[in-house]
């Protein structure tokens, strides 16, 4: 019987487990590999090897701290959760896509979530050179730079203003038509951004990084955008169905949690993108996974013996 | 104008500070000094600069980041925060103990907390080298050895639950007799642990260490006990009076800030210790520090021109 199982080792995951051994609490961690997000960065022509992602040393650090404890960590998918009750306390029954069972006092899910694809040819080719999902860490690589913005809500309207401000041009691609909202109205005025509502991105083109896109307008004719940067900006799916039915979920699928990182269900813990908390920064990340120790830590230490 | 004026210049502040010069915003920051909390670190006798706090490098990476600009930052304590109203927003004007006025359009406090001290001769000598306000920072450091932990409640509670994971002998020293609670019940039985309720701290002896204390009990007498760690566990009183009247407080004082950092007035954010957030660890005060400025920036983005 473990005291903490974790799913998932991006940052949030990999805090959580530096901070649990940290507590001497007995862990295993569960996942496919060790680094999450933080194993990747974006490539543009003319600046490799240019962007720093803050935070990203403190996760190599958790990493490493984990990656020779061979006892504490499986190489494998989580498949179920089930809620075991006991006499004093549930316990939790974690098997992975292997077969694989372990029981443990408390889980924490840090398992992230995953973008909605735009679904161009040429997406998965131009994904980390050049094409992100994520505007709001990427932008100031794209300086004096051409971008294409895809997406129809708040989280597209963010992305082109964020990217307005260091960006030369910015199209913003709204498959459906945009949301009314203060911010729409503030890019209807900027110079640099031009909104093509009811246009498709149909394509995105290579030659080793992003070089131009495809767009079909409302009257079906396609033209090529010449641009380096292209942010896929239609949302993200958390990756939370291990908890259907055992903890509270809101609307899309996001993990409720309190600031402590705690689940509707007592023992049970999220942290990271997989939860309905703000971030999608790596250091945000490692900082809502060392709470969600610290809340297990503390559930433990209240656990009738 | 300021776009975001940081008050504090702790792990969060920094934090704050570094997220919102990535983001090209007009920054400044008003703390006496730079570093906060994460400059102290403990001593103990035969473990010094054993200490590794998680999180160091990266406040060290942001300190280092501000410390050369000099237009962003003044070195005083902000006196004054007044919230001017505007036509479109309120402007937010900050002075400081010497006088000076500071308009901004947004402010991040990120000012922490104060111990609340046991009031014992010797307690000043001893900070910092066996003495301490967070059993939960440095209980690592006291394996095998013997300590006392002072206070009340759940935090006198919780710290000596977790020392007496590592410690050889915990002495929880409750003046106001202790608070009723399982953690209670299970420290009760345990061998390590010696609860001595309405007894009172009335010095702390020190050789460059902590080398004892001494105890009177509810009949006056007074004994000395050899320890090597004395924790003072009677709470934290959050510096959030610069914020009385514009903000939510809560009733102890700390500022109610959501899940985005944003407390009750928009355009007034709090990160860090001084929130009613869940934390302590430096880690989780950098990633709360980055939450503030990032929902500063989204805030800033939709104010009207």
């Amino acid at each position: 019987m473990h005291d903490v199982i974790i799913i998932g080792a991006g940052p949030a995951g990999l805090a959580a487990a530096a901070y649990c051994l940290r507590k001497r609490l007995d862990i295993l961690v569960i996942a496919p590999d060790l680094g999450g997000k933080a194993n990747y960065r974006m490539q543009v022509a003319g600046l490799e090897g240019y962007e720093h992602i803050t935070g990203e040393e403190v996760v190599r650090k958790f990493r490493s701290q984990l990656q020779y404890l061979d006892f504490a960590q499986v190489k494998d998918k989580a498949a179920t959760i089930e809620a075991v009750p006991g006499a004093k306390y549930e316990t939790f029954l974690v098997t992975t896509a292997a077969g694989q069972r372990f029981p443990a006092r408390s889980v924490i899910l840090a398992t992230g979530v995953d973008p909605i694809r735009m679904g161009a040819p040429g997406e998965d080719k131009a994904l980390g050179r050049g094409l992100s999902y994520s505007a709001i860490s990427h932008a100031p690589l794209f300086w004096e730079r051409d971008t294409a913005v895809v997406g129809n809500g708040e989280l597209a309207l963010r992305s082109a203003a964020e990217l307005a401000t260091v960006a030369r041009r910015v199209f913003l691609v709204a498959p459906d038509g945009l949301v009314e909202s203060p911010l729409k109205r503030k890019l209807e005025v900027l110079d640099n951004v031009t909104i093509l509502e009811h246009y498709r991105l149909t394509g995105v083109q290579t030659n080793g990084y992003v070089k131009a896109v495809t767009l079909a307008g409302p009257d079906g004719s396609e033209q090529e955008m010449p641009v380096t940067g292209v942010f896929g900006e239609l949302g993200w799916k958390p990756q939370s169905k291990l908890l259907a039915g055992l903890a509270d979920l809101d609307a899309e699928g996001f993990v409720m949690v309190d600031d402590r990182c705690r689940t509707s269900r007592p023992g049970l813990l999220a942290a990271g993108d997989v939860t309905n908390a703000f971030g999608e920064q790596v250091l945000i990340a490692t900082g809502e996974g060392a709470k969600a120790a610290l809340a297990a830590y503390d559930y433990l230490l209240k656990l009738e013996a």
